[in-house]
């Protein structure tokens, strides 16, 4: 199976196709920079072409005459990604889906939408009807839903409804599947695990119904607090207040506020532990109760009523991923991890590996439920110094028993939880028997007795030059 | 302090005045009855008059006028509380607050209404927004909101949103004192608990402010299973599904389906445990994922989709404490339990409790959300034969860990955690100095030092004829 790239890229000519290197380029890549060790990896990673279908149709068109060229495929919404998951180790074509960005339905509790459409412009939408996404990454104002589902796992407003994995956070999905003759499927229930999160390596989603929440002018706030995990109970007893409704809630060691958030900086210490938080203005009045019941925390901003010179924007998008951007803006030596603080030994595990590893690894935590219960993400600052010794926080938080989700891995197995999803492998087997569809990301189709006794490297990754 | 109650009520002649004794009778009443102990103890009690002030006006006038001539008042709404919440035990005044039923604002998320709105013209009126109020009692036909609030303490969504005490479910509560010149109070925050399930022994409420959910048409379903335990953990496994938005699950041992449900009965088999469900219709395609997982559980009817003969009407007038109702109506020798069972032992409990009392006792659970867990409230069916034989089933629930909140109990202490609540008590003394409001509920304010060996004996209570 030799690809004829150049074949299936003339054969697409009468599509929007992308012409320029430069431009190429740019759609070859997602934020993987966030890890030296992708960078390392993956810095020079291009496709032969860029391909934007307008339609269902063209997405098979394209899928179809790449199947009949033996041409990879790499499918990307707005590549903000952080593991590489948009970038075409082995070049080809990749599929840019952002001219399919319609809203094609809002009912009520939810809605049907193209997957191109950017998370902001759904939200806009939806707001017409009072209703909101669920759920969304903190690249809310340029990520896609599509990419979300495809490469995501949850986000803000995962506090209240879990994670994209949870039964009931997406309803349908559309697939075209990469064969002879591409099929169009329609997933729910159970089918829906073989599709998300899955990096497009086994089908292309091109509709998406997923469930909606009533929208509210959420009231944006920051608390300060100077000891540390008094911070996490706040947010962890915060989140288990039932009739207190809530979309975020992110807690940042020290000093992260106070060197990382500029806006925030004039109204904190070095020593200021940060809390952002999202709450619903009918809620407002039972926060204020449950604050005022602590004097070990003081609100210093909120959206609706503050003195601050300078607005310092959306407060989510100092949560999830963008808190790793801001540390990275001021000091490029920043990087992250992604633990899992589960339910009921999180506040002990997060006391556990903040006293051993602060300040070279400082906490950012975010509140999330998982079956029930209240636990943290923790998307660990890590000041990194080699890949050894990241190597060796990962293994020292995987023996105490936090579970450790490597963003410094391009492979889905690597990434989770180093298991092959079978229901994903066995429905790669049959939408993509080539291995087309986004070559590299899946070691079970590639290799099935990898042992993830060191990091996986695709045998037909790109060269560097 | 001599009550003039001819005076009182000649000096409010101008309101509406009740005058017929048979409405007196029936004004001075509540669902009590439910507890063969109450019923021995209240059957006789009657008001002396019953006034339906129209504004807050009037019930300031009411208030003031009963007041200057020492009379007690007895405030109520629809009379379906189960504790003798809204009988006048010294007599006196009954002030109904019927007429008091205006929604006054329906806002995103919140609505500001008068205490004698019942809970379904409160939820036809929100609904006109697409919202709906967050929980009500299964008498969400014929109860008032103000009547939840005073004398309730959670209900059908508190699956979800925990109880009426939580932080966030009450807003804001308008209160009005019983003093020389009643003061009229809003109170928020920590003040909402001086007033709230108090049975309007401190105050009356004359305005309400409660928050909102987004309204659904809710899918009512019954779901059967083998094994009770097995019914019970389908109950709280669905509710541990954060993705998935339920307003009611409830567990109901058997025969409790086929002796008392007779709508259901010919769906069922004595040895039928059911789970009675209300599932947002855009998280059926999850739940039904959640079903199929199970092999132990069978969906025998959805509100939207069945072949029943005769519709079994809504789901939740099943639960709560209709399931207490519709057994009495078979069998007038049950009465029932309030129960806790507690996270983390819940299961541990009900099994515990299910193995030694069945079927002198059958199990009817319903999932709470407590402090950010899913748990049960038991409201049991108990075979009553003594007065002695129940205190002893209570005793060893106690003894087990399973706490009781006694509902053959008139007074807040003895149907609540045997505690005083200062909270109210300290507004009482403010409020209602001459403590005539509802008299014989607070026993913190007629007898400081009871001990509660014993059930607690109103000295006033008026003496059977």
């Amino acid at each position: 199976m030799t690809p004829n790239v150049a074949a299936a890229k003339a054969a697409l000519s009468h599509l929007d196709v992308e012409e320029k290197e430069a431009n190429i380029r740019a759609s070859s890549r997602d934020f993987f920079w966030y890890s030296p060790v992708l960078k390392d990896r993956l810095d020079h990673v291009v496709a032969d072409f860029v391909v934007r279908p307008r339609t269902e149709a063209e997405v098979i068109e394209v899928l179809k005459t790449c199947y009949a060229h033996d041409c990879p495929v790499t499918t990307r919404g707005a590549g903000t990604g952080n593991y590489g998951q948009a970038m075409p180790l082995a070049g080809g074509c990749v599929m840019h889906l952002k001219h399919m960005a319609e809203v094609k339905a809002v009912h009520p509790g939810r809605v049907i939408v193209e997957p191109g459409c950017l998370l902001k412009d759904l939200d806009m939408v939806c707001r017409d009807t009072g209703q909101e996404i669920r759920m969304f990454s903190s690249t809310w104002a340029t990520a896609t839903i599509g990419g979300f589902i495809a490469g995501g796992s949850g986000g803000v407003g995962s506090c209240t409804w879990g994670s994209l994995r949870d039964l009931g956070n997406i309803i349908r999905l559309r697939v075209v599947t990469m064969e002879e003759e591409p099929r169009v499927l329609d997933f729910r229930g159970e089918e829906l695990a073989r599709v998300s999160h899955a990096y497009g390596t086994n089908g292309i989603i091109t509709e998406i119904e997923i469930p909606l929440a009533p929208a509210y002018d959420w009231v944006e706030m920051f608390v300060a607090c100077d000891d540390f995990m008094e911070a996490a109970h706040f947010a962890e007893q915060l989140a288990n207040e039932d009739g207190i409704l809530i979309k975020l809630a992110t807690v940042f060691e020290a000093p992260a506020a106070f060197e990382y958030f500029q806006r925030v900086k004039p109204h904190v210490e070095p020593a200021t532990h940060l809390i952002a938080l999202m709450v619903a203005p009918h809620s407002m009045d039972g926060f204020l109760t449950f604050l005022s019941r602590r004097n070990d925390a003081r609100l210093i901003y909120r959206n609706d009523d503050h003195d601050w010179d300078r607005e310092p924007g959306s407060v989510f998008e100092y949560g999830w991923n963008h808190t790793t951007l801001r540390a990275l803006k001021v000091d490029p030596s920043i990087t992250y991890l992604q633990v899992r603080y589960g339910f009921p030994d999180h506040l002990r595990l997060i006391e556990e590996m903040q006293q051993e590893f602060s300040p070279e690894v400082l906490q950012h935590l975010e509140v999330l439920k998982e079956n029930g219960k209240v636990m943290f993400a923790g998307l660990s600052l890590v000041k990194f110094s080699s890949e050894a010794r990241l190597d060796e926080i990962i293994r020292r938080h995987e023996e105490a028993g936090a579970m450790i989700f490597n963003p410094h891995r391009y492979t889905l197995e690597e990434g989770g939880r180093q298991t092959v999803d079978d229901r994903q492998l066995a429905f790669k087997r049959e939408a993509d028997p080539k291995g087309l569809l986004n070559p590299g990301k899946m070691i079970a189709w590639d290799d099935p007795d990898w042992r993830y006794d060191r990091m996986y490297s695709y045998p037909k990754l790109q060269a560097a030059e």
